[in-house]
């Protein structure tokens, strides 16, 4: 049995996770990101351009999502790995775009999904795997693993 | 005059900030990011391939040094775009591993560095460029143009 499969277990019965496919597009992927910021008009043109960028490099950018009973997207989550050369020429993952739909939260998708995200860099070979969030969701990523290790500075070109 | 060599004029003279070259492997580029934390013992033969990756994946990652009048690497930087489908297909920067040799600190190269991969992330379109540091580096991220932003999270599976 795989840690994925493991994992999986701890699902609501009948929800799945599983990568990110083209055909989410329709499947309420782009609705379940907008619980978490702004998103914007995609066109299904455009969308299926960052997915083709995405998947050429899948060694890269590994975007996820859960599926509930009904098989439509309820929580997104993206684990982006990056190649370094300190630590031996180690790699570290990047936890971003958490999203879980408003209907759906409260049965631990969030935990879930950023669980199974950390597990997969970890079999990717990652030494650390980190992620950035407000003050008021430490403890969420708390009870999901992680612990503070640092501040986000940012420099905003466009403010959203 | 593009905005990176308006940014150019700032160094001392006779310092240059250029992309990462193969050749820099001998070049004082390891030795410069010792200064940053535990590298390790790296062979040619991997630098080459961790190098081959980044260029072969350039629209990805983008690492810079600086030389010095001698023409030997003095500092280090990496700028990672990331292609997302928040805010309507939005990129954002990601700045790792800013490094000044020891015995050049003091010359604003660090502000240098992290100022031009800024830029270099606003030329590319990104909405935001973020990066994390410990608390005692707050300061000097705030007289490169960052302001805090959140939280670093972090899972670590290797104690370095």
């Amino acid at each position: 049995m795989t840690q994925e499969s493991t994992i999986q277990l701890s699902l609501p019965e009948g929800y799945t996770f599983r990568k990110l496919k083209l055909t989410d597009y329709s499947n309420n992927y782009i609705e379940t990101l907008k619980v978490l910021t702004t998103v914007g008009n995609i066109s299904e043109e455009n969308f299926n351009k960052l997915f083709q960028e995405w998947s050429q490099n899948s060694h890269i950018y590994q975007p996820h999502v859960i599926l509930n009973k009904e098989g439509v997207v309820v929580s997104t989550g993206m684990l982006l790995l990056e190649s370094k050369l300190i630590h031996e020429c180690g790699k570290i993952g990047h936890i971003e775009d958490i999203s879980v739909a408003k209907e759906e939260q409260g049965k631990k998708l969030g935990n879930y999904m950023v669980k199974s995200l950390a597990s997969l860099a970890e079999q990717a070979g990652c030494y650390k795997v980190i992620l950035d969030c407000s003050d008021h969701n430490v403890g969420f990523y708390e009870k999901c693993g992680f612990e503070v290790g640092g501040v986000e500075m940012v420099h905003r070109f466009f403010r959203y």
